[in-house]
């Protein structure tokens, strides 16, 4: 490994400005909002163009031995954007381009560095949809989003990020580039490299542009279905009855009453009495099965405890009624830094889970807030240390790791939505048997035989 | 490779009748139904009846260097279950057991060998659905469906197999047993294992046992509606009137007029004068919503020339509208040998690429009957040769490889359900670039170093 021949050869090859070493732009690309994990500081930060400069960086990367770290927006919540020490830290949010939307084959291509949001109002534009809704759709790339196979609210109904990818071109690890998957709607031509590629977390190959299936923007009728119940359980008793009523919603979110308090004390909110969550439903069939739909889940809340329950379909309404969940994140964000978990367990579990939760919160004695993504059991506990306790944050860390002992317990997955990175390496490794883990390590072997992609990331490689 | 030997191991390893050594057995599981591809006699046909068979059955073949090709039903139609010369052919089809269904959590766990349709029964008596539905689902196993990631009618809305599969069960190339996947409603811990097992055809592992996502059964409501068209390309316009309208139909289906005839043929009935193709559609929302989306949809027919519009909303009346698209294919057996291709093009590449198939047909003098999914582009050309006529079975082959050309130049995929098998080894040479052929290949060493399992299908393997 030979850092500064590799970045003079980086230098003289790659277009001007590509190439950053400004010790300000490498610590801020050191790491993405997963603080907690470990990182280094990378020898440089290329700014890539095209797929031409990913591929020149990854081949001088390659012939000097310096690992190469693939970065997006750096929202990602689980570290897999961190750097090692002395890495060439690869950003592709220069390739903003949004190279073509075919409106009657109903999708979209697109460099890896568009912003989910930047997509989605495009699109719109031409009267097509892009489902996948990350908490973090206005600030995290398409690429990021493929690299985690990121989730959102509405993937109980609509699917996550995998769902919609076609086509990719992907840079390997020996600089060649790649292109896997298909346009059409169907397509069965050879292994599915393109779902491999997806949550990968840029351990396989850098994704340098995506081909998106949209779906139709029309004929949807959001309406939103609130209410407060007394406590978890009753909670998990809506959720289940919702859900044993055959109806899929298009959003199903619980909000804890750790949470509610941060909310209510920061906005001046009034709760109601004796409330342990809150329920934040949406369904969008259009007309009367809408709001048939709507009637029922209203009914199902009440049946199972619920009280102030409301409903709204106009805009305005129904965005004041998810205000909770809008300011969740910030109003606990307030309280001190937050080490964000992403356990999923099964739908039913989810009451279980919050009560151990709790528990774990109460034997620790650090503050433990939940947003859950109830209707798809993938719950955010939001673990809070004060700034500065470095006692408080190893009780936090302690309950992290206890929080993903409970979800296996409970049949669950380590991480739901934001990606094993670096946080969730040891439940991966306990999730994951030896011989899956052996698998994995004969597919990174096969595809990086060096391990200059993103190494350390998204599985145990005891290798 | 010692056959003998390892037949001898098979039959004191495995359970009484496991191994069958009959000519008529081998014979009859020496192919699916693709019988115009190659195909050698097995040296033993093993019925397993559990993981652990098959995990045998695998061990002694690799021991005695014998290849193992997996079978289910054989109802696949490109050569993915052809026997190579001697090999061990693993037989999946005593393999039924249906092992679970969670209701709340809305999975099923099933063994490999479980017929669709006795799956879709069986989960129906509780309030569920499995939506995959390829035409062979009366006689095709789960395992088969999954190897193939089939599709079928209502995934133009719905999906393939592989958006119902959770999680696997699998047999490695060495003969540990893997569990890969998830039974949460989401999840992302490591690598889409799962993915790349579906449709890999079983040339990485043989699926054993799948765990499958199902819907709620209930608050579907189907409505069809067809209509005669007196050109290609007006049906063509009606099918992208309908997509461009935002609608996504539970099927759209269309039958080209020499399917016509032949059913009408057989049938006895009349055909309107000069109709050129049927349109079937069907939507499935319940209510005043499917009320309109099914007006929508025969405006849109009425609109592009279309006559004779039927709509129908009882079940029995749906069948009547729907049986030429059920009697087409045996309707063309009957005039002979059918071989059946699968290209997928851009929907609204259709109607040319309709075009094309009819000028390959009379080029070729060769029958060449048209059955398509229409609403996502996949087309299954029906080429008859007469029995015994070897001249025109090479014009018929002839005519599938330029239909397979003319599908690459209109943008499309080799194959878009049924598999690469041995017959589309052509095609997808032409469509994988040298690149993404070598990931396959890739891929392939790293988890069957010894290439034991279905040699020689899936992808064109150089190596």
């Amino acid at each position: 490994m030979n850092a500064a021949a590799a970045v003079a050869d980086l230098i003289s090859a790659l277009p001007e400005g590509a190439v950053d070493l400004d010790p300000g732009t490498r610590e801020r690309c050191s790491h993405d909002d997963a603080e907690w994990a470990d990182f280094g500081i990378p020898s440089a930060v290329v700014f890539a163009s095209s797929a031409e400069d990913v591929a020149e960086t990854v081949r001088i990367a390659a012939r000097h031995g310096l690992t190469v770290v693939p970065r997006g927006a750096g929202t990602g919540l689980s570290g897999g954007a961190n750097a090692t020490e002395g890495c060439i830290v690869l950003s592709l949010e220069r390739m903003t381009a949004i190279l073509r939307v075919d409106v009657d084959e109903r999708y979209a291509v697109v460099q890896a560095g568009v912003l989910n949001d930047d997509l989605r109002r495009h699109v719109a534009e031409v009267g097509l949809w892009y489902p996948p809704d990350p908490a973090s759709q206005s600030i995290s790339t398409i690429g990021g989003n493929i690299a985690t196979n990121a989730g959102g609210i509405c993937c109980v109904k609509y699917g996550v990020t995998r769902d919609y990818v076609l086509a990719l071109t992907v840079v390997l690890a020996d600089g060649r580039i790649a292109r896997v998957g298909r346009t059409t709607a169907k397509g069965v031509t050879g292994y599915d490299l393109t779902s491999l590629f997806v949550g990968s977390e840029g351990t396989l190959a850098i994704v340098v542009e995506a081909t998106l299936k949209l779906l139709p923007l029309g004929g949807r009728e959001e309406r939103a279905i609130v209410g407060y119940f007394r406590s978890l359980t009753d909670a998990g008793r809506a959720v289940a009855a919702v859900s044993s009523a055959g109806i899929i919603p298009s959003a199903l979110e619980l909000i804890d009453r750790t949470c509610l308090d941060a909310v209510a004390a920061w906005q001046g909110w009034a709760l109601p009495e004796g409330a342990s969550a809150l329920l934040l439903a949406k369904v969008d069939e259009p007309g009367a099965r809408g709001e048939e739909l709507a009637r029922r889940i209203a009914e199902a809340f009440a049946t199972a405890g619920g009280s102030q329950i409301e409903r709204a379909t106009d805009p305005d309404e129904i965005a004041r009624l998810f205000s909770a969940r809008r300011l969740a994140y910030p109003a606990l964000e307030r309280l001190g830094p937050v080490l964000t978990e992403d356990v999923c367990v099964p739908r039913g579990a989810v009451p279980e889970m919050l009560a151990r939760i709790e528990r774990t919160a109460a034997d620790e004695d650090v503050v433990i807030a939940n947003i859950a993504h109830a209707g798809d059991g993938n719950l955010h506990p939001l673990i809070i240390a004060p700034e500065g306790d470095d006692e408080a944050m190893r009780r936090a860390k302690r309950a992290f790791d206890r929080i993903v002992d409970d979800c296996r317990a409970l049949g669950g997955t380590v991480t739901g939505e934001h990606g094993v990175g670096l946080l969730k390496l040891p439940g991966a490794a306990e999730e994951l048997s030896p011989v899956v883990l052996d698998l994995h390590s004969s597919i990174k072997q096969a595809l990086d035989p060096q391990g200059i992609l993103n190494p350390g990331k998204a599985f145990p490689n005891g290798a």
